[in-house]
């Protein structure tokens, strides 16, 4: 797995009745969901022999109130009393270089088990962490740095059997992807600036994310795991949207295409090129298609068809999952071989589309003879079509026995939406 | 990690003088590419300290003539003499229950790594073969089962943290949806199987793909990595796309939208359902856009997006390198800290459309002077628009200085395909 940089080792070897010490930097969207879904897991945690206690939680404001299920008095605001804090695991998400940088080597430094999120540390210290990490025995994971939801770095890594790519290409920004989305929409950059604030997507300070130094962040930790080029070296040509992104929008537009933020990384001859700028893609690509605060990785490794790996790049759910899975990795417990969830037939009510060489009278007749919701939907050189809702597919099944042969009809479940 | 049913462990540890033991079974064209794929990767991996040697290759037919990179005695066509062999890691990519049972129960009888592409052996014995290597202290791992190159389970397993999905829905079959794109193309079922057998998607028989229970065995294996719930408990509503999957074509295509034969599970309040059945799906949706040999899974984790793979689902060398990825998994060596590739600026000769607030001839003109290819693209409320072909960024930029205000332009990228 690419982010374990030492070999993953079990830091609470032999504590399966000690709890697992979280230290955790920060507590804004990403941090407080990362407590309540370190709160929800931890029953079945426990009952897998791995109990979580989260011991200390760096804030800025302490006074601030915070619904997050973690007692009061673990909160500081004291970086030295933080880094001090007795932890197995320590978990930095409050981004910038410090007291981040800070927090990283006194984690390392003691071979506690390292998560980050935070793309600029990566990008600016990555190799020297990972130098620490191996010689003090920590472990150092920073896959929700790339992606949000998406694993990115993991797909990087362990789906390549080792090899490199030919090139990595995608979105990685997803605020200046949904002020994207809402500008071919018609609105103003400030008026979806403020809708990406309130839905959580963006920070107060959005240029970082429209100028596309996050993105080229990112991407200097795409080459790293990619190409094995160290993330501090790493040349980004770089343009963001700015001044006049609906220019942008514009130009793609006449084209009767879309205007992504693209970070690129490939290796060429010369070497490992990156780059970060406004493209132009087919609006019904996998770019294009790409929409709101979405990410997507598409990795050439020769095949037939790119890789590709794609959600929620931005937002306090998919980041603080991805942080858990890196938080969780050096610690998986063997899985119970004994099942967990039983299995059912599927009877639900869906949709249906139903093709037979009969009239649609006859079609319809039997729908409603076994008092079906049916509609027709045309005639073709096989006969009629009627589409058929809410219905389980037994009751479908018993309805269309009444039909002169009933094994000519041809279903196809009709998904949400289509039709 | 999904699959690593009991912790992962070096079985080779203490070995890095020692190779690593591989024995295979099956040298078709997953096997095959798997064999050169290992030869190729065979340096890199020594010098990490992991030698490989491939001690042994079960082929059904002795006397044929193979193309890989291993010597004619290692071969055997002898099941008892393969089980027999001494090795730290048994690859079984035959197919089919017997003999690769056999195989698979030796293997992690004696503890070694047994990694298997076998969905039908995995649907129908995966429990016991996870409860046999906990309780010998071996490792099964059968991420290739799933997804052809695509890492489906490794994305279920280790990109939520622990938590389950409501669901998993996804093209889980190649060959089939090989098939229906070329029917969509307007070729015959015979001329789409004969396509797919030349290109190495299809076998000679392809029943188990066209009637779903290949997809549904694949099924049955995400159903136990997503909820838990056991493989060879897993009841599946199915339907394939046989006896006249040209008609189910039609019925989608008279709705303006694509037939896909869709595989789900989803978890319900009465328990876990599962599905494999022919769907209409939007044409300009995520898997109306899947094509050809592609598969894709999309996990529903309650967020903003689906979570989504996609890639090649079939052929030698995405089957062949997920196996690899596999292989390797519990023996990953440290990565090296210190980088392995150079950073150079990127400069290719890339395609590009410049926006400026100047009449269409003053753009053409600037870049003429500078010997660069441009055409007018159209004009608009902030100017015209030309398209540059074939040039580095350096030399698009001292074009465009030349004109008055050169500040104002905008320029964005041009993806390949676009205009």
């Amino acid at each position: 797995m690419t982010t374990a940089l030492a070999p993953t080792r079990d830091v609470g070897q032999g504590a399966a009745t000690r709890p697992l010490r979280i230290a955790l930097a920060g507590c804004g969207v990403v941090g407080g969901e990362l407590l309540r879904l370190l709160d929800r897991a931890s029953a079945d945690l426990a009952a897998r022999g791995r109990a979580l206690d989260v011991v200390r939680v760096l804030v800025r404001d302490l006074r601030r109130e915070r619904d997050v299920p973690v007692a009061r008095e673990r909160f500081t605001g004291d970086v030295g009393e933080f880094v001090a804090a007795d932890a197995d695991v320590v978990v930095e998400a409050i981004g910038g270089l410090e007291p981040a940088a800070r927090i990283a080597r006194a984690a390392l430094a003691r071979g506690a088990h390292f998560v980050t999120a935070n793309k600029a540390l990566v990008a600016a210290e990555g190799t020297a962490l990972a130098a620490l990490a191996a010689e003090r025995g920590a472990t150092l994971r920073f896959d929700a740095a790339v992606g949000g939801g998406v694993p990115a770095l993991r797909v990087i890594e362990s789906a390549l059997g080792g090899a490199r790519p030919r090139a990595v290409r995608g979105i990685l920004n997803g605020t200046s992807n949904f002020v994207l989305t809402r500008l071919e929409g018609g609105a103003t950059l400030d008026a979806a600036l403020g809708e990406a604030r309130r839905r959580g997507f963006a920070e107060a300070d959005a240029s970082r994310d429209l100028d596309g130094r996050d993105a080229a962040d990112k991407l200097a930790i795409v080459a790293w795991r990619a190409f094995g080029v160290a993330p501090e070296r790493v040349i980004v040509r770089r343009r963001g949207l700015l001044p006049h992104p609906e220019r942008l929008v514009d130009l793609a537009r006449a084209l009767g295409a879309r205007l992504r933020l693209v970070a690129e990384c490939a290796a060429t001859g010369a070497g490992i090129v990156a780059s970060v700028e406004p493209t132009v893609v087919a609006a019904d690509g996998a770019l294009g298609r790409t929409i709101d605060e979405e990410n997507r990785v598409e990795i050439d490794a020769g095949w037939s068809a790119p890789l590709s790996a794609g959600g929620p790049g931005a937002g306090g759910a998919p980041t603080a999952t991805a942080i858990l899975s890196d938080l969780l990795a050096p610690f998986e417990a063997p899985r119970p071989a004994r099942p967990r969830a039983a299995a059912v037939a599927d009877d639900r009510a869906l949709s249906w589309i139903v093709g037979a060489p009969v009239a649609p009278a006859a079609l319809l007749d039997a729908c409603a003879r076994a008092e079906l919701r049916a509609v027709a939907a045309g005639c073709g050189p096989h006969g009629s079509r009627v589409i058929v809702e809410a219905v389980a597919w037994r009751a479908l099944e018993r309805a269309l026995g009444a039909l002169d042969a009933p094994e000519r009809a041809t279903i196809a479940r009709l998904e949400e939406g289509v039709a």
